[in-house]
């Protein structure tokens, strides 16, 4: 079992796509700034759609060039397709997250075209980067959406999970995300196909994006860590879901998730305390905004020790 | 890892105990019946305490009685001391639950004795039980409260909490609990703990007893299943907590803790669909009080397919 795990704050991106409010971007340089100083080293702070398209996320640029500023900090950005790619290259960001359903039905609600469309179009975006972006061009990684469930198709066949994330690190792709995008998750099935492409796809990174809709979230958590994952996507206050997924609530808690691990003796390299004040921060800015939690209501348990951070 | 587990409703003692609504024995009674009908068979049906103390179980003989008319039906009660043990054996319960805090502290908060003295009352009860019992005497277990963390002392020597659990199974216990009663679990401690006892006191059965205080509920269930226990409490809707310790609230959500293990394929005999029915019967008895669950709220997905449930 690994010692330490890397947690990425999303909310800025799936949490802020999903809420009507328009965060000024003044509190999301502060987000930024208040997660940074919390120890957080890993955000993905916006996505280059068209402004039109998600208005909450109009100031990509400019939150990315403030993150760019923080020492250490891996700055990621979602990408629907090659032009946004560009506008990442353009910016310099680290990582750049491209998705693609591995539900067909899924993928053309999404994105009108089907899965098979969508790893080529990722193919293509992985060039581009290539020709582009030079020799500190950004990762590329391939999110795998629907991977343990669709509301559209219901069951996912995780044989058909494993090929399209053979087939997208064969296009290229520099890191895999496996999302459980609606809440369908479940440990068994989580453990089991972790297990199967973090095998295949090695030593490309596997990260998990899992929200929290029925309950199993940090169980799910649980059962990727044990199967070899040490990359998790969650949202502060479990900010976020899918617009196109009925139903589907918010991302993991990301106080919640640093509690589960430093609990258990494994580094997360944050301050769970300074968290207080980020979300206090959030909770001012969208006051009709829930945020969700079981530490931030419950508090730390006497028996919390945390595990020593990093100089 | 085990295909079937059992999973033990608590809320009608655990739950009932920390609200001060007083719930009619009527609907007690149609509460046991439709948790039976949804194929629930272990149900802690209440507590023989003084009336006095605890007004919302003053009717434990008659919601026993009803209870044992249910075939197949393991009928359970809590017992505080040897007048408890002695209540349940005229009466024939088939289980009962005498507790104890690992936490000295915790203990003599509760009991005013130290936990060394409340084991040697353990033996005293079942050395009753023993003489007045008979060969179909009630089957005695212990609690040990407190075995992950306490509000009192803070942490908990993993060491003592075995040391214990050797304790009263050489006493003559007919199982173990190991309950995490406020809320201050983790997964990779209670791995350790239940792997090490159940270890130790094979083949006596050792039962998870998790509260869902800091939203580690069901990741500890995982965790103490990967460990090898195969019998939890959990309370419907969430209902419950610990009435001596400050900010505990309710114990695992029955529903989810069903959820979990049918969408794993691991059978519960549960018709999870039938729960509904339930929820509605106690929430409509007790309008005041807040019944937790993420499926309730979400509902199944999909992809869910309930193991079958034997004939």
């Amino acid at each position: 079992m690994a010692d330490k795990v890397q947690i990425r704050e999303v909310g800025m991106r799936d949490g802020l796509q999903s809420i009507a409010d328009i965060l000024p971007t003044e509190t999301k340089l502060a987000w930024l700034d208040a997660e940074y100083a919390a120890g957080v080293r890993a955000i993905e702070v916006s996505s280059f759609v068209p402004p039109k398209l998600l208005p909450q996320l109009a100031d990509a640029e400019a939150v990315v060039r403030h993150a760019l500023t923080l020492p250490g900090l891996v700055v990621s950005a979602l990408i629907p397709n090659s032009r946004g790619a560009e506008r990442g290259l353009a910016l310099g960001v680290h990582e750049m997250n491209f998705v693609l359903s591995v539900s067909d039905g899924h993928n053309r609600s999404n994105v009108r075209r089907g899965t098979d469309e969508s790893i080529e179009d990722f193919r293509r975006v992985v060039e581009l980067c290539r020709e582009q972006g030079g020799p500190n061009r950004p990762r590329i990684n391939c999110g795998l959406a629907t991977a343990f469930g669709c509301t559209i198709e219901g069951d996912v066949d995780e044989d058909r999970v494993r090929r399209i994330a053979n087939q997208v690190a064969e296009a290229g792709a520099d890191g895999i995300l496996l999302a459980d995008t609606v809440g369908y998750g479940q440990p068994a099935a989580i453990g089991r196909v972790f297990r199967k492409i973090i095998a295949d796809v090695a030593p490309l990174p596997v990260t998990a994006h899992f929200h929290d809709t029925r309950g199993l979230g940090l169980a799910n958590v649980l059962a990727a860590f044990a199967a070899g994952c040490t990359a998790f996507d969650a949202s502060l206050g479990g900010l976020g879901g899918c617009p196109y997924a009925p139903g589907a609530t918010g991302n993991i808690v990301l106080e919640d998730t640093v509690f589960m691990f430093e609990a258990m003796g494994i580094a997360t390299g944050i301050d769970i305390e300074r968290l207080d004040a980020v979300r206090e921060l959030v909770a001012r800015a969208l006051p009709d905004v829930t945020l969700y939690g079981a530490i931030a209501k419950a508090g730390l348990p006497r028996n919390f020790h945390p595990v020593a951070r990093a100089a």
